[in-house]
């Protein structure tokens, strides 16, 4: 399938009228950005970004396509033809996928005729703000679960596309594995899983269903433990597995005080090394909740794949410069009331101060930056600033992924939600935010405009 | 693509674990039901029916995918085979799409072998899930808006695939048309669109920007009037396009007191057939307060496609009935403290009296049918019942759909698109709510499971 008709019918007629009136090819440079953080949340986590250029790849109109949109009697064959020829020939930088965003980042800058960039509006949308909205939730999962294993299981409560690329996010951001076989395949991530309810009643007892379980996938799985009476349960599983039974798994009720009495039980049977998996409706709460328990790993689902309560992150695809009947590029935006744009492609970059990120620096431009650094380094001689000063480090947060229309790297998908998941780790260390601190607390870093306003953040 | 790996892991360890202890081929009952409702939800509405079987038919292991479960190691050569040989050859029954859910409600009923009904539980619960959770919140919308037409334009906010079936969800319930091509493509649906303000940006002036969209899309179109000054833009749009200028569109700031200015400043200028289109972040409850401003239309994105705060409706796939060792068949239920489930597969009907839906009829078999229903006639007679109490009906909710593995209908997808529309419009007419109640209140109708409750719901 082409990704073409992923699309909002009015970026094709947007397209024809521009062609009509002799503007479409007039160069423009498009943004991605959220306006803001949802409330509580410290940080965004981007992801998507290496599923967007497989989209913009795959963005061409078949002949099936074109039959489609000549029937809704829209476009006409002019526009139809242009159609038929299109590729994306333009420029896209953005942040590497798994980096974090602040508000206003420009995640994404697509530049190219306007006629060329405004038909990618909606895919990149939608997969910027699906996958950024389960990686932004599921990074503060990892976080709470101080190093206890995750494991994305909510593929059943969203999308079965979507499920997909919800583990794959997940993964991006530190989940373990996955329980998709999809997401394992185009993705190579690992897949985990066990039984269910349903295979425990299956059989006339719950000690055949364990035996059955444990024969064929050996001492090492993980029992499901609630569906009749826990505590008999725990004995029949250490019964038929001996000490080295891998794990059990509590799906219900109170989990904080089950995790505790199962521990003891488990322990008093001599099956001290056998793990808790809780599972269960969890979110970063719950886990946070739960750091005390003997829980050694969760299972999440909903709260994940939906986005924790925040399912649409709100990045918008704004056009910020374009060419004007002059010639020259101009920077534009909206003025009504609310939703007033900034205009201008800008510039990124993540300020350090001995490694550690101090504000998300948005400039307008390549002059902007090197204006930048003369006034902060100004303010700073002026504030008498520490040796610690001296070592703010500007480090670019955009880096070149399509340049005239051809990708830059060719990485295949798990080598690029490898690199991802690489490039989310080191940046939440650099951001340095304490599982201690909990979930909520106000955004982490500002995001400054200019060089007065970056001394600012340092003093 | 096959559908076979949109599924969790823990169904082929089962499967595997089961032909392996020889219960495999024990004959099951699933059902697929949802709880409860979400808190001030009246009911739910059905999406996703047509698009199971469509999965369903699909549900078969390639070689691709064979390759790919053999790389992980989990599960053996024999198991292997059998995946190639899998077609799904049992029966399916459910509540016809587009149909109103309650708690516990049936939604579905899958009846086959454990080996070849447990596969399908993720995919079933991800297309059931996600599509009802649109179509839920999306019926709400519609009511909302007293025949007033709604658009569906929130792909950009969802996964890209999920926004080709969220317009299709919002359609079922009663949406006119969306803006997503490809739900235009697959499911004929209609499409609208106009102009994004990025449309309006690419020119010098506002004014080209209209003369360039008018001469394109003709007079009928609608015009943007919010990127810089709404008034001054209205009086541009009416010059140029003259009384018969289709429509204006809103997408910012105080949409109430803009949309009663604008109908002034409209009808002052002689475009009394003007019509307002209001967009940007409307939900149930904003349209709601929009009932008495002149608005003639809304656009509606984000609210919808999420599922509107709810954007899993939690239905879960659970084994209710299954053959036991003695060959019968027997009910079963997860025992422990929540998430109790009751048991044996159940039959549907919505008591009607007079044509008006007054419970949710959910009973285990055909004898308890009969039973229900000598029991509601010797209620009636002892309470003295009214002429209207004689005339109540049992509409009967579940229709086969699957038998013995073959689809009992051969709709196209557009046709079941169409049927499902026409269903949910009967249902939410014979459960008769009134747009003046407002979105929120009680479930609508209680789920009742005997003849005694029922005749209590009608005194």
């Amino acid at each position: 399938m082409t990704s073409s008709l992923l699309t909002d019918l009015y970026e094709l007629t947007m397209l024809r009228a521009a062609r009509e009136a002799g503007v479409a090819d007039r160069r423009c440079v498009f943004e991605v950005f959220a306006r803001s953080l949802p409330e509580g949340r410290r940080y965004g986590a981007l992801a998507g970004t290496g599923r967007v250029l497989e989209a913009i790849a795959d963005f061409r109109f078949d002949d099936s396509d074109l039959r489609y949109l000549r029937s809704t009697g829209v476009l006409d064959e002019d526009t139809l033809d242009h159609l038929a020829q299109y590729r994306f020939t333009g420029d896209v930088h953005g942040y590497a996928e798994g980096e974090l965003y602040f508000p206003n980042s420009p995640v994404l800058r697509v530049e190219g005729t306007f006629g060329n960039a405004v038909l990618l509006e909606t895919v990149i949308l939608s997969i910027i703000n699906h996958d950024s909205g389960v990686a932004s939730v599921g990074s503060r999962m990892v976080t709470a679960a101080r190093g206890r294993p995750c494991i994305e299981m909510g593929g059943r409560r969203v999308h079965e596309d979507a499920a997909i690329h919800a583990a794959r996010a997940a993964y991006v951001v530190g989940f373990d594995s996955t329980s998709n076989l999809a997401a394992g395949a185009h993705y190579r991530i690992p897949v985990a899983g066990t039984a269910a309810h349903a295979f425990t009643l299956l059989f006339d007892t719950e000690e055949e269903a364990f035996r059955a379980q444990l024969a064929s996938q050996g001492t090492d799985t993980a029992l499901l433990v609630d569906t009749y009476d826990v505590e008999q349960a725990v004995r029949t599983a250490v019964e038929l597995a001996g000490p080295e039974l891998g794990a059990v798994r509590l799906d219900s009720g109170d989990l904080e005080e089950q995790a505790g009495s199962l521990r003891k039980l488990l322990d008093s049977l001599g099956a001290t090394s056998t793990r808790i998996t809780a599972t269960g409706d969890l979110d970063e709460y719950r886990v946070e909740e739960l750091a005390d328990a003997p829980v050694d790993g969760y299972g999440i689902g909903t709260k994940l794949v939906t986005g924790g309560g925040h399912p649409a992150p709100g990045f918008v695809y704004k056009l910020v410069e374009r060419e004007g009947s002059d010639g020259q590029m101009h920077p534009v935006g909206k003025k009504s009331r609310s939703k007033a744009t900034l205009g201008a492609g800008k510039h990124a970059y993540r300020m350090l101060v001995g490694g550690r990120a101090h504000a998300e620096l948005v400039l307008p431009g390549e002059a902007e930056v090197a204006e930048f650094e003369r006034e902060l380094h100004a303010e700073l001689n002026t504030a008498g600033a520490s040796a610690d000063w001296g070592r703010t480090e500007l480090r670019p947060l955009q880096v070149p992924l399509i340049l005239g229309g051809e990708p830059v790297e060719s990485l295949s998908q798990p080598e690029l939600v490898q690199q991802a998941r690489r490039r989310h780790q080191e940046s939440l260390t650099e951001l340095g935010l304490s599982p201690d601190d909990g979930p909520d607390g106000p955004v982490a870093i500002p995001t400054v405009t200019d060089g007065t306003e970056a001394a600012r953040v340092l003093r």
